[in-house]
């Protein structure tokens, strides 16, 4: 369905050429400042503009509907909507019975028959991600709020020894030498940042978007994340690991095709005595991190990194073939238009977003994010 | 949590040294003709034994322990408990302060405090997976009987144009052209199948396995998984995509660090105009298959391919670095055992078993499994 | 949480004050002519305006912002949006440390401390109900179309004592007698209908009513619903029964303080012989119907009954005693305004669309409603 | 299905004439002192022997297989079983055609067809509710260890009006006159008790059981439950509602036909003046209880009580007219055995069993109760 999360959870909605795109979030704890400010930043990252992407530039404004008052979110359902203008969906009447390859039009077709919003891509259209950035972008600020901005102490619940042994904040017993040193520490420092790290097989970026920009085509590209300061512990033992979940939410920004945590694809090759993580003291810090700050699906402590495989933009204006269904013969296609030449630009922003939703309600399952916000 | 699946749900539990490990299957439809006999052959291709996995095998006798009668579902929950037998848990004690690199050791200290059960990795043990198999066999089952030994009439719906199109089984309209054709035509087969297509590197698997042995190491690999005669249309729009469930559902098989659909990370290299899958005829067979049979999220008939990253297993005899808790200090270990050499050797129907819990979900939920079976 | 359903899934939000109220209804079947007309009539009848009920009315125009093309549902979420118009809060701003006795005024407080949004009760206001009615209206046109609206063969599956059985529409064995039978039958007719049945006490609503208006007082209660041509076999055997179900969702109209089934709370006053439901055919139909159409969990194809109690509103000009939170002190408040005698008259259209929205989700899950509508 | 909950997740299986029953409690934190003898009391009050139930008395014992260490909960699933012993099965092989008047016999069948277990009631029988009680057995342990035994700061959040203000132990922002107040404050006490408060419309209970004896038939009854201890804020403000969450799963007792809170159908009748509780106290103490300790969904801090209406046990030695399934023709039956008289005296501790899961369940999404046992 269209629904994600257990505490934090998220309901999208809308079509790329209906009246609006937009998101509920449900769960978010009272008290959170928020207001449409809050999200621009990473909504402005995910729109066009830049070489090798669109020129066709939609002015992105979230408008908050509900689940605020007094600039301070209330507990209660927050609604985002995205107002859909300039739309021309004659281009789309066009082809609606010829299936453009590499998109969603026909699977559409077979799963929700003709009645399927065809414009646009309709429902299963990139737009729809703005809403995630506008979501995660609220996760985001639950996180730094109660990761970064918050003298915390955190020690290695279950390892005490001692009877005299004192209790965390967490109402975890805390053996003394650990005490004492998550006393005297400072805050973690929360941080999230993905970017692109390979297009067209190649780590120079600008020279592999102007080539495709000659040729006419688009590239695919390999994104990565890094999360840091998040606490050990999170994500459960069995269907619900940190691996699974991000995975399935990072599934439905289109045109992912594979993901991998830490050494991820390049551990198949390793040998077990290079690929596990030396553990160098008691929180858990590893020497290396192959397993991506996940051990078991559940954080370790360590930084949690993962990298995404984007697959080429479908939309090309080079000629293709495929098949107009109401004759059955094939067709050839020509896809015209403002398209990106590497899709993959757009993604850093929105695995941040989905990381920061399943984050978010992780630490509040964990309750390491209260319910009403300090 | 330890819960998975919308229509068709899965509860697991058990500890790797405690009295069994188990599952909870909800939501079979009556009627399936089901004993242990069915689920035997997976089991047995999951145990070790063979070159390259552990010596020590377990008797995996899945005793059903609800749901059945007169050697059929009866539409209530199917409670299968495997016990255990001939456990050593005293390598286990002298350890259980020394979390093993690679394993979950620390991660579930870090979650559960020191309630957590240590003996041979407790509810993380790889050992849970027998019953991820007994209950993919119950998929299996459903999937094959509703797609394989049914006649069955499929257009491509919503593609009609005549006011005089004929209903399909499922109530869908179908155009003359796609109706006489399927009419005509032979029932699906359903076929699922994975192998292990490379272990460290390399394709001669048996040769590298041979190297790793005399290294005293453990290696990783990939496995494919392929899934053919699906019906279009699985899946959903967003969160809930082919690809979002199942990567769910891997990533609780332990050793998985990565998954990529059809082409996958290869698409990340691609040009659109390769990458672009080629529709050939109206029911959306495509020339290629980068797409690994989704579109979308949703499938679109033609074959479904994934393939994951398997981690050498972490157990190995080679002495490492790590730490102990009590003392803070650094210590070696050496992890004494029958270990498998090549855990990937063991994960072929691991796959099959999550990817058919998936789609007799999905099936379900698209009504092309009927809640009793026919 | 805001969310309610398994394949009909919906996600309310809003505020009474703030700039909308709303809700999110995913996973209805593509196809459905559908429009605001189709909303209007339940929403009138949910409104003010009448004897007994308050003056204040809003005009409830529901936005249907997505999920509709070429006037018909398209298989994606249907998002459905009220403007809140003409709101006065300054009345709530002199009130805001001072509980109301009977309304949730506290508890919010209580849950979201001081960032609970109070003007006009906020997220927990009866306005937000009138989202509930238009998804109710949905879910209403759903069950019409595919009980009332489709000739049926059913059968009692199951019962078949021949090899020569026939197989019903749903794919279930019938024996050859209820065949015949079933194929000569007309369609089954889908009504759903509620009413109240008393009002403080007695069946006399009119003169009632008529003593509080004199009497400056509200008053409560029992408002009865009746739904008529469902199928047998709807609900699930253990949590997720009808009872359940029903009961969930009906807890979250504002005022509602118990439910019966059948003859509820009279049967703890019968003889199991009394109670008991005599079978008189085959179909299962009861000459008497204590039951309320629900054995064990499950609807047995007669008329399923319920009847709930409704508080008297709250909102009471009466002056009544309560403290001031921020002094601590005992204070008198009368509530001014244009309030509900019987806030009762307004339940009807409610219990009827949370009905719907239960019933039209069982029969998807029972696939009894087709994933496109026919 | 067959799961409820949201953070304390229970499933549960089994048959009356299988070869078990049990439950998986999923999300109890890890911790917990735990065994066996803690569920036997409650297991004990279920069973039958007292005058007015069943002399057929099964030895119930509660085998748990996962989830325990050491003693205690390890925060994996928690796996409970209790054997099927003295089964005859004979009686019900007779009766398979001939539905039970107010029994699921027709029911299941109209569900699962000819596969349905019926033996014994199968999968519907009541003996299914010593799995529930074995789960709230575990959720009273948590609820008395995390209110009973803990010496708690507990303020009214939000109500601050001072700079200089303090926070309470769960981060919220506590009056000064308040947190003085409340560190002087002994601890919340639990209880959680449940009682027959009427049988056969009668509150001389022993006489009406004898009543009932003498004439061969079996009588209803009024349950009521009372508890107390409970903090204000839980709940969730719609769909989630206290009373939502206790019916849905009162609903799956066997032979639970009405619930009430507070005054329930009571409130009916009532004016607003007088429904209404007069709150006395900054913490939301009233004067009256006619809310049963909930307001708009939420606790309110008082006494939660609620009642349900339980009817007659169906199953009676009376001669009863039902249809014989195969001929079509009606037949009598007399269900012989030894019955439940008044089964409503089993009913209490189930319904302390079920509000203490609803309650611990709620305390883990607020954070009342920490996720590593205290």
């Amino acid at each position: 369905m269209n629904t994600f999360g257990r505490l934090l959870k998220i309901s999208i909605f809308g079509e790329s050429h209906g009246e609006c795109i937009g998101i509920v979030v449900d769960g978010c704890p009272a008290g959170l400042r928020l207001s449409m400010h809050d999200l621009i930043s990473d909504l402005e990252r995910r729109k066009g503009g830049a070489k090798g992407t669109t020129t066709r530039i939609e002015t992105d404004i979230p408008l908050i509907k509900s689940g605020i008052f007094n600039g301070k979110t209330t507990g209660a359902p927050i609604m985002i909507i995205f107002e859909n203008k300039n739309i021309n969906s004659e281009e789309y009447e066009k082809i609606k019975d010829i299936p453009r390859p590499g998109h969603a039009d026909l699977t559409a077709k077979q799963k929700f028959g003709k009645f399927n919003d065809y414009r646009g891509a309709g429902h299963f259209s990139g737009r729809l991600t703005a809403a995630l950035i506008a979501a995660g972008a609220i996760a985001k600020k639950l996180l730094i709020k109660n990761i970064t901005e918050l003298p915390q102490v955190r020690g290695n619940p279950g390892v005490n020894t001692k009877e005299s042994a004192s209790f965390s904040e967490e109402g975890r017993l805390l053996p003394k030498a650990i005490l004492s040193e998550a006393t005297n520490s400072s805050p973690r420092k929360f941080t999230i940042k993905a970017k692109v790290v390979e297009v067209n097989g190649s780590k120079n970026i600008e020279s592999a978007i102007n080539a495709a920009i000659k040729e006419n085509d688009s590239i695919g590209g390999i994104v990565e994340c890094r999360i840091l300061g998040l606490p050990p512990g999170l994500g459960e033992p069995f269907f619900d690991s940190v691996e699974s979940l991000i995975s399935h939410i990072v599934f439905s920004i289109p045109a992912v095709k594979g993901i991998e945590f830490g050494s991820g694809f390049r551990c198949a090759s390793m040998h077990g005595s290079k690929c596990n993580d030396e553990i160098i003291n008691v929180n858990g810090k590893t020497k290396t991190n192959n397993a991506g700050g996940i051990n078991g699906g559940i954080t370790n402590g360590n930084e949690v990194t993962f990298r995404v495989a984007v697959k080429p933009a479908p939309s090309i204006s080079k000629i293709q073939n495929t098949i107009n269904l109401k004759t059955g013969k094939s067709v050839k296609i020509s896809i015209k238009g403002r398209h990106d030449v590497c899709i993959s630009l757009r993604v850093p922003p929105l695995l941040e977003a989905i990381s920061a939703l399943v984050f978010a309600d992780l630490m509040l399952i964990e309750q390491k994010i209260p319910k009403i916000v300090r």
